[in-house]
């Protein structure tokens, strides 16, 4: 057993981001791949639109046979019924509106001015010519993505596998209905950063068939803490213990095959914590993904001061108030997942720090999507 | 064939409101409920925690029996080994950190110093007493609101029921490769909404069996515009004609159960916006969610006038510059997926404005999570 060795959270990021990369990709069909994570970028391969096209319902005609149309001469001319979004006909460059123009008893459209050559008319790559970037690698792929590529013709995208994720809860309950809260959380962690959940006892935790492990409980050194040692005993621990607050007992290593494990504490704002910061940000990686924490993050000014140990990265929750500012509440605790539904999202102090004066400046994570003002009225 | 009367957008909102109301409750498991729409207030059954318990792992003991210890007078007293989070012994009030005590061989603890009653302790109910509210009514789930139901001791927890939407594509294909790339982006839309898409042919688009009927394409008045009469023959038209660009074709009614129904413009980058502003609202409302535009937004300065037509609502797709400002794009057209791919988010003209001049404020929503300042180091 590796003995506890401390380290600081910097030191365990670094140790996250030497252990995983993305993962292989796979060819999957666009109508499936929303929330994926584009593996290459995706180019125009053909012009878009495709063709020159009418950009309105109308009667596409040839502009020259118009010269000479007036008031006092009009003309009747053989034209073509199309729909916005139709290829123009052959031999026809502008289209006039359906609702303008009157058309005889022969069909024929009558026109009392001459129309302009190229009229209404989206020429074949306005939008993008060929080559041009469409959307990027390492995109997670939103609805309006999904638009675009259907619009350029792809039928399928280049994504990273979703990284497989053994989870074994190997602490004790600690809710009043004696359950273990942390298999629920993590699970929907893991399905948040792009992850497949592998269920797996602490005897199996190890075992192949995985992209990544996680162990959440049994972390500490009393004589119901397993995890660590389990570890050790079929892989191997390289680090125990990470100056964190909450939570300062997580711990990292490889099984046998390499597979990358975190140790998560079990005390839950713990457990939360040292997820969002290590075991997610490696998810994160393998998928792909953005690997910074998933918050929209804002420059605050925090109108209280913040007092935090020096020596250890703190996490705390804060509230929002109305002319904008931000207030510390309570730290984590052990029970204080309360501590984090209180508030409008959390701050964190870095090591070498001991907190905050009143008013000064810093970065407040937030867990709605980030709205300052008022939504305009329609 | 109800004859086209164009609404204004706030009009055709107080329309989707009126048509659309919660659906009924289920009552479902935690650990599926990340993502769902939480449909009563939870409140704590139980305190939190539900006993006294110790915050460390230690010897608990009673306090008054460490009375009299000193560097000179060390007692060697009998107390109980115990682990964070567990509940305290019969007769203990205070535990001692493990790390900081000696043992003697007869396995008590020797103690130097008094210790104090409630040492190390967390109270029954320090992080929530019964009937504290842990959860609000209408919360979209997220991980760390399913750790603290789960700390709570919740296993099932009650929701909205998720829309079951039927999808019908009536419109032609629209891109390079023949397809029609609205039933993609329509089915990534409506998932990240809460709904649950059923597929259908025009022909099947206004049977029974669903919560809500969009139908995308063929809302034009040419002669391939079938959906609006496809409506009126099984149900009925309220609503055909919206100003709001792009698109302006939108369809409002009931099928003849009284479904509500949105027809959706074909054509990308208005299907994308009339679902936004209208069909998503829709879906969003029935599944108990926030019906607001599901976007961050925050006050920004337009560093360029906007020009945009009066008696219109327009989106018109924006760039977020260096210095916080934005500037307009070019307005969102039939093929102009492309503008909304380039910018970093959309502003909402209302119809009553001609456009703003350079250095207005006004309301952008950005398709990011609404970051600003740069991420902290650790």
């Amino acid at each position: 057993l590796t003995p506890p060795t401390r380290v600081s959270v910097g030191r365990a990021i670094a140790w996250i981001d030497a252990a995983t990369n993305c993962l292989d990709i796979e060819k999957i069909g666009l109508e499936t791949a929303t929330g994926r994570v584009l593996a290459a970028d995706i180019r125009a391969a053909n012009p878009i639109p495709a063709v020159d096209r009418t950009a309105i319902d109308g009667y596409a005609l040839h502009a020259e046979d118009s010269l000479g149309a007036g008031a006092y001469n009009p003309l009747a001319l053989t034209a073509i019924a199309v729909e916005a979004g139709e290829a123009l006909p052959a031999g026809a460059d502008a289209v006039v509106p359906r609702d303008e123009v009157e058309t005889d008893e022969a069909g024929r459209v009558v026109l009392v001015e001459p129309v302009v050559s190229g009229a209404n008319i989206e020429r074949a790559g306005a939008a993008a010519g060929v080559g041009v970037l469409l959307v990027a690698a390492h995109t997670g792929l939103a609805p309006r993505h999904i638009g675009m590529l259907a619009v350029a013709g792809r039928v399928t995208v280049p994504v990273f596998h979703r990284p497989r994720v053994r989870l074994a809860i190997a602490g004790r309950a600690r809710s009043s209905a004696g359950l273990d809260g942390n298999g629920p959380m993590l699970r929907a962690l893991i399905e948040r950063d792009g992850g497949i959940v592998i269920a797996a006892a602490l005897v199996d935790a190890f075992a192949g068939g995985a992209d990544f492990v996680i162990v959440a409980g049994g972390t500490g050194r009393g004589h119901l803490d397993r995890s660590a040692a389990a570890l050790a005993a079929s892989g191997r621990v390289d680090i125990h213990g990470v100056a964190l607050a909450p939570g300062e007992t997580a711990g990292f290593g490889h099984t046998a095959d390499q597979v990358p494990v975190v140790l998560l504490p079990g005390a839950p704002a713990a457990c939360l914590w040292n997820y969002e910061l290590f075991a997610g940000r490696a998810i994160r990686r393998l998928g792909g993904n953005d690997p910074t924490l998933p918050y929209a993050f804002a420059r605050v000014v925090t109108a209280r001061k913040i007092v935090s140990p020096i020596g250890v990265t703190e996490i705390r929750p804060i509230r929002r108030l109305a002319d904008g500012r931000v207030e510390p509440l309570g730290a984590f605790g052990e029970t204080e997942m309360m501590a984090g539904l209180a508030g409008d999202g959390f701050i964190i102090v870095p090591e070498a720090r001991e907190g905050y004066p009143a008013g000064a400046q810093l970065t407040a994570f937030l867990y709605d999507q980030g709205r300052t003002g008022a939504e305009p009225v329609l």
